[in-house]
Formats: C-alpha cells, structure tokens, sequence
C-alpha cells in the first residue's frame, strides 16, 4: 500500500493593478493558515503609457518566474470610477497583467473589490484603513506594509484563498481565521 | 560627390483596436501619396479575457515583425461609452497592443476618433460610413474592405501620415489627396 501522496500546494499571487504602482502579494495554503511568501510592488515609471506598461509587464512576468503561482487573483476595475479616463488607463495595466498570466499558462480569476472588502471586514463598503488592518491581523504583521498596494494584494489573494471552489479543503481553516463561517 | 542617400521610407501601422476584432493597416509614404501595403484584421477569438488578449498580443506582435512599421498609431478610447464597462474591456485591448509596440521599440501615436474623422471628411462627427467613404476614394478601392475595422485602421495611419510632424514633407501630397489645406 501506498501513502496518499501530499497535495500539490497551492500558490497564490494577488495582484492591485495600477498603471503607476502595482501591489502583489504571494501566498501559499497548507493545511492549516494561509502562509505568506512574499510581497512587494512594480512601478512603472513615469515615461509614456507604453514604457510603464513594458515595465509592469516585465515585472509581473518576473514575480510569476519566480513564484510559480498556481493561479492568480486580479481585482476587478469599477466602471463608476468619478474620472471613466483613469478607468481606461488603469484597464490598460490590467490587460497587460491578465496576458503575462495567459503567456504563463496560469489561471486568472476576478475579484471585485467589494468582493474583496465584503470577506475580509464583513462589510462591502468598508474602508481602505479596515481591509489593511484585516491583513496585517491574518498574518501577524505589527504595521500596514507600505506602500498600501501591498496590502491591498493580499487581501485579494486571501479572497481567492477564501472562494475559490478548488481550495474547499483548505477553507475552514482560513474562515476561522478570517472569523468567517463556511457555507 | 555623393547623391543625397534615399530617406528612409516611413511605413504606419494603423490600429483600431477592440477585444474581438482589432483592424489594422499599413501605408508607407513615398514622395507622393501613401501607399497602401497591406491591412486586415486580429481576431481575439471567443475565449476568456485572458485567452483573447493573448491572440491579440500575438497578432499584433506578428504583424510588426512582418511590415517592420516605423510608427505606429492606435486610436485613443473615449471616456463617454454608453457602457463605461465596455471601455475599460477596450482598454485591456489597447494594454497589449501599446505593449506590443513598446517590445519592439516602435514610437506610438495616439488619435481620438474624432481627429480621424475631422481629418477624413472635414467633420468630427461624421458617421463612419462617411469617414469608410473616404478612405476607399484615397486608396482607389471600389468597395469598403471587410470588415469595416479595417477601413478604421487605415484611417488611422492616414491621420498620422497627415499630423506627425516628421512627415512634413509628405503632407502636401498627402493634403492634396484628401482636398486638405496644409498648416
């Protein structure tokens, strides 16, 4: 008789896009909490729209290279954004974060950002401060990592984490961190 | 005495892009009118997001490798859709075609559509039929090429072959063609 053999872990790369600073947040679930592997931003620069993209497209295909996610968290632009050009603008980040990920071959799921906020605070509409505080909590960390993109990241990656339908073993652990109860 | 070397030929790419169908077109401007080299289209196919932006990116990034573009123009969104949803789709479309043209170190332009239209027809408003029209009639077509992407895109590089200042010297026979006066 063989051994079960160990599942494959799961690595998550939560990914704020931005067309100046984007956050990305990398976590990997065992059987217990979600773990934190790693975090940092991209910045694009401040040349044109198509060297800052260049630079977000190197960088997050350098973090998939080094990471080797399983799959990737990106969250959702809101269409009622006040100013609908940076609404395209940040759409162009995200276009170029999405096809980093297909030219890896790894899977992409969309959040919205109440989605987001709604897991990790109970509330859709909380604030920015309250998402931060709620990930600083999860992983025990003694102040909000700067910039706030970071932060951000990782709550979209504990979302994935906490929803998607292929982690269902690893859920309970993660919703008596969150404090959240399973459905 | 040496002759005065040739310039260098100046070949546009024109861009309209979209997630489904993104036309594209190719003139190079001689001592006379432009030329039309090729056009066509990039299909984005009926995949996910990610699927299509990556048939997209290939698409266009083929299409530089073949006609070695000098320029490339690609038509700026605007920020008044009807579905601000829809722009900010478009904007990942444009995301990966900006970056396309960055990758190969291609110098892009960016034209609002009602620039284009201005140029074509005398009428920032005009309906794209309108502005169709014009472009058959400068490229001696007999009919408008399908699907009408295409013609969007050679409308495009003609706005660029007439506004980029580099291309002083060609603008007069370009301004003849289209019935323009020169600045």
């Amino acid at each position: 008789m063989r051994d079960e053999p160990a599942p494959s872990p799961v690595r998550i790369l939560g990914i704020d896009p931005g067309i100046g600073v984007t956050g990305y947040g990398v976590l990997e679930l065992t059987h217990s909490s979600p773990s934190l592997i790693e975090a940092g931003v991209v910045r694009g620069g401040r040349g044109s729209l198509e060297t800052r993209l260049l630079a977000l497209h190197e960088g997050i295909t350098d973090a998939i290279a080094s990471f080797r996610p399983t799959a990737i968290a990106v969250e959702e632009l809101y269409s009622h954004y006040q100013r609908p050009r940076t609404a395209i603008v940040m759409g162009h980040a995200r276009g170029v974060i999405c096809l980093a990920a297909a030219q890896a071959a790894i899977p992409v799921y969309h959040y919205a950002a109440t989605q987001v906020k709604k897991l990790l605070t109970g509330n859709g509409r909380a604030p920015k401060t309250q998402v931060q505080m709620a990930v600083c909590q999860e992983f025990a960390l003694s102040k909000t990592p700067e910039p706030p993109d970071v932060a951000d990241a990782l709550a979209i990656a504990l979302c994935h984490a906490f929803l998607d339908k292929g982690n269902r073993n690893r859920q309970q652990a993660i919703a008596e961190s969150l404090g959240r109860a399973t459905h």
